[in-house]
């Protein structure tokens, strides 16, 4: 796995019961997966020479970001590694106008869009779609970085002003969102996780539950059969979470993720197979695991960190007030804002589920002045 | 943790999603959890000054095995060194004839014993007991190793020639063999996870129930209770397992374990906290973790090697065959009859998840002939 934050952590729990040995590109000793991971190699991600080092003997290569060049990944392919996703599938990760260009193309319902590179096209643009205009970094944005919501030319002129290749969304009037996290084998097996809703504050996903409440059975196989749709059509193999809007007129979908994925990280108890075996089965060609609900009402609360960097002393609170909590700690150093682990609740009453899932994080990330 | 078996290795997955930076101790690099333990220390247990060097900056220091010297747990406690269970408990898990002697001065249910040191003793036992005798080494015995089931003197007269320390216990006629799961910290907080019922084969144990089929909530109070009182009795911190016969008259106990144990590996997947989790959150003193059932009916079977040393190889028919199966591959070399592994099914009905599991542990052994 090409990096070694969370996601390559956790999928290391995963990778310790299969007995699959996980190996890890990291850029440091200290990044969070390779604390806990014997087979950690250093080295950079864009180097195409390191990569091939890393890559040497392994069953699969997969990734923990979409931050590896496209060229690399291509070069590794055509030199015999079973890389998953392969480049044909990342791309559309990696780069947001390629996403739209492709997702138009299948007929999957997406907000307005264009690329713009100057004023002039965000306010012909506009002009069609109205004010706010949402503009996206065409690539290498995450947790709202590389997206300005731009209400007037003048802010839309602070984002063209970074020079980074923009494209220009219709802002959509969401009444919530929902993502759907899938998996595809190289054989062609797809399976779809239960549909689940998810809160952002600031860009961040803050709260993911699962089922999304008050869903129809209809809506969460139309989600289910989007997600699935993508995933077959641009060939992914592995995990691919798709975060979509919900309006009044039905879905449109945001971004896509092709790796394990934050709204995917309540499977770990929430479901019969966490999303991090599912990827390992996935990359592997293993046949895939279940996704049924492993209870009723599952909620993930994302941990950020506050301004005392001792989290662990809170534990004791934590795990007193609610035995049944499961907290997951990325072993990251404590910043104001930085994810730094989440907790997960499971239970059968929305409400109160929800509220155990608040607390807990409320807790651990600590007083708001240290 | 001393000792880098399965038993460390499944530690090192609650480890992640807690946060705790684990140490192990191992013989070699190529042990069972030494593969997946960054901080892993290379020593012999039997070696004071080894175990000095290990613990050195551990907040707690906890065992995968019985086997570590008392003495040098006494060293190491009177250095200041927070070990887990302590020198006065463990030593009951240690010496069956110390564990004897304090349960029926505390008054637990115990099959009628002796120690014994030549066959006059064994023959004398036998005459007020009747045969079958069941002689056990005092130290060192596990998975059915240490233990003659003695129809005859010519029978004993084998197992005393062994030269070993021994006790002589009155076979027990029991109905079936159940086990409790108690977790104890040092503050004094006790949990106990549902009892199980264990089927052995050969003095192996290869398949865990929980909970234990038709057991009367007056009997699974009886049993747990009688668990909770040897762990407070003796001390214990960290987890204690007590295996019990289930006879016409009432329970008796077998054999007690200070650390995770073979009859509690469902809880990964079957109960809220895995034993593993609990046993950590009990040797640092954080509140203990709740132990209920994540589903009705939960089966875990041991995989023992078969002559074909490939599991991997079968794992895609086990994985199409049933999507909710969970695997645990504990990354050893596979020989015939030694445990490698184990399955765990999860449902509602008995009869069906039983078969689940084994058939996948069937299938995973693979030939009977290689």
């Amino acid at each position: 796995m090409v990096g070694a934050g969370q996601l390559a952590r956790m999928t290391q729990q995963a990778a310790i019961a299969l007995g699959v040995d996980l190996r890890v590109l990291a850029g440091a000793r200290d990044e969070s997966a390779a604390k806990v991971i014997v087979d950690t190699r250093l080295g950079d991600y864009r180097d195409l020479a390191d990569l091939r080092e890393f890559a040497k003997g392994c069953d699969a290569v997969t990734f923990d970001h979409e931050h590896v060049p496209t060229e690399h990944i291509r070069a590794l392919i055509a030199e015999g590694h079973s890389v998953h996703p392969g480049a044909d599938a990342l791309v559309h990760a990696q780069d947001k106008a390629a996403m739209r260009e492709r997702l138009t193309a299948i007929g999957v319902p997406c907000p307005a869009w264009t690329r713009v590179s100057a004023l002039a096209d965000v306010t012909e643009f506009a002009d069609r779609h109205g004010w706010p205009v949402v503009l996206k970094a065409v690539r290498g944005g995450y947790d709202g970085r590389g997206v300005w919501v731009c209400s007037t030319p003048d802010e839309a002129r602070e984002a063209l002003a970074t020079g980074v290749a923009l494209l220009a969304e219709a802002f959509v009037p969401f009444e919530r969102e929902l993502a759907v996290l899938v998996a595809r084998s190289p054989h062609g097996q797809g399976v779809s996780y239960p549909v689940v809703e998810t809160v952002q504050q600031d860009g961040i996903c803050v709260e993911v539950i699962a089922p999304a409440p008050d869903l129809s059975g209809e809506d969460a196989a139309t989600a289910q059969n989007i997600a699935l749709t993508i995933a077959r059509a641009l060939g992914v193999t592995g995990l691919l979470a798709v975060e979509m809007f919900a309006t009044s007129t039905g879905l449109v979908v945001n971004e896509l993720a092709m790796r394990p994925h934050n709204s995917g990280h309540w499977t770990i108890e929430g479901a019969r197979t966490s999303q991090f075996e599912q990827h390992l089965r996935a990359v592997l060609n293993l046949p895939l695991g279940s996704p049924s609900l492993a209870a009723p009402v599952v909620v993930m609360a994302n941990l950020l960190g506050g301004p005392d960097p001792d989290v662990y002393s809170r534990y004791e609170h934590v795990m007193a007030n609610d035995p049944g909590i499961k907290i997951h700690f990325y072993g990251k150093d404590v910043r104001p804002g930085r994810k730094i682990g989440h907790v997960t609740a499971l239970g059968t009453d929305l409400d109160e589920v929800r509220a155990r899932a608040h607390h807990a994080v409320t807790c651990l990330r600590g007083p708001l002045n240290a």
